[in-house]
């Protein structure tokens, strides 16, 4: 099946406890189309300046990501961003935004695009998202991330286009921000009753929790050694996470849906190891089975029951 | 196997955003005895006042907890703790702390106490648990709780507590605060150098996660409509581990261990349901075995490996 994703495309300067990069690919619809490539055609869609060279689309290339969608802008330049994690990895610190030909992006998707079964509005403004969903309307699973900045100043346009889609991906405490609910159940709910049929609420090094009309999933993260730059996680879990509903032909069973929440997880897990893009550019699918192998290793647990007194 | 806890009996005063209880039979030794009840026999240990009636005793003969060890003081007052929690039901607000006979509590067990197979340290002076260690020598399982105030105030003496025992159950946040470790694999890899075979950090809402020398293990928590009244819980938690544990003959693979963290995760998530002790003192086998059953569904997925590129 076909995998569209429309999002940023950037240049990303990060430094954490173990070490600082000034200038490398990034970007969600980058980490989302790399994740997702071990499954499926994805195609990626979104703005790049003069300053994006053939050394990086060969990463996309080398991941067979199709990027006959990048629009390259005359005379612009790339989305840029900086920013810092100290010991504390689940807080970004931002120090520089340099919004570049990602400013007055405005999607244009070519036939093939739009023809996608599968589609992924990563973040960016909501009324954009909504005139890409409008553009799709083939496609038979969209899912759709946002942030703080969004919940902010676009509240009333997020829950509109949220209406519109199947799954929100979200983290936690946007989700509650999203909601004013404390409860994540209540929360999940309450966002069902607008349209979607699934929510995943991701939760950093807690890992991430899956809400459908059948019921809850909750997987621990993927315990690490080391995470190196956790910049990109949530786009390489929603990467794995639509790939893997794109690799079993789009079916979406609350037991599928479960699944792909161990793709995600995985594919996240690899995302953190190193810098950027680094680590999933070289992964193998051998290590993904390996380690969704693992995943259900370390959360399962022999229900044998013991005889209870009372 | 005969299980023994020391630790605290009180009267607590609890104000959530969904009510309030005046005086209520509480305390960490409390919350454990009748979480564990359901597994094997139970012996509790703790001092209380003149003002500890028969009707708090028979809450826990109700569930056949035997309170011989239970040593009254003439002229004392039990253990009295006021706590608030607000719609972050993560944190408890101390208002009140009068220690009462606790304040004075020098552990003797009787001969039974001490020649338990398991036992565990609930929260109190580490100190003291070291001296609890010593007495019950016999024992095949010793599990430790501490807290923040004990890892700031007598952090060697500690240590060399942990050393003494076989499994810590902590807080992820007093986890890295006790080893000064920001990842909890190596938190829990230091604490395992020191002694124990088995670390367990609790993550509240977010569940639970084992560390052993064979691997790791992690358990979102059970999800709940309403949080009423989260004290106790982490007590209620190791009561349903160690319960399991010693329901398995004190058998201590990484499966058994696994088993015992859903037992623990069950009991924990019907302590919160209500006040104190009000679920768990009219909790039933079957409805625990049901817990269990649907956290295993809940948590795991199947493995039918998607066909992968690359």
């Amino acid at each position: 099946m076909s995998l569209t994703v429309v999002g940023s495309i950037a240049f990303d300067a990060v430094t954490t406890p173990f070490g600082s990069r000034e200038r490398m690919l990034g970007g969600s619809a980058v980490h989302f189309s790399l994740a997702s490539s071990f499954f499926t055609d994805v195609r990626i869609v979104g703005p790049v300046g003069e300053d994006f060279g053939d050394e990086h689309r060969a990463v996309l290339h080398g991941r067979g990501v199709i990027s006959d969608d990048i629009e390259q802008v005359a005379g612009g330049k790339t989305f840029f961003w900086r920013g810092r994690y100290d010991y504390d990895l689940n807080t970004a610190h931002t120090e520089d935004t340099q919004l570049g030909v990602f400013g007055d992006f405005a999607p244009k998707l070519s036939q093939t695009a739009r023809e996608c079964d599968l589609l992924f509005l990563a973040n960016i403004q909501p009324t954009l998202q909504r005139e890409v969903r409008r553009q799709c309307e083939r496609a038979r699973f969209v899912a759709l991330d946002s942030m703080n900045l969004w919940i902010e100043t676009a509240r009333d346009e997020l829950l509109s286009t949220i209406g519109l889609v199947d799954c929100l991906l979200l983290n936690d405490a946007e989700l509650r921000m999203l909601t004013g609910r404390a409860n994540l159940l209540h929360a999940a709910r309450e966002i069902m009753s607008l349209g979607p049929r699934a929510v995943v609420a991701k939760q950093g090094e807690y890992g991430c929790a899956l809400f459908t009309p059948d019921g809850f999933f909750g997987l621990p993260a993927f315990p690490l050694e080391t995470v190196v730059d956790p910049t990109g996680a949530g786009d390489s879990f929603a990467g794995g996470f639509l790939g893997s509903i794109a690799a079993h032909d789009g079916e979406l069973t609350h037991e599928t849906l479960k699944r792909a929440m161990a793709y995600g997880t995985a594919l996240a897990s690899f995302n953190v190891e190193e810098f950027g893009t680094e680590r999933v550019a070289r992964l193998t699918a051998q290590e993904i089975a390996a380690r969704v192998a693992e995943l259900q290793d370390i959360t399962s647990f022999m229900g044998e029951p013991v005889a209870l007194r009372g």
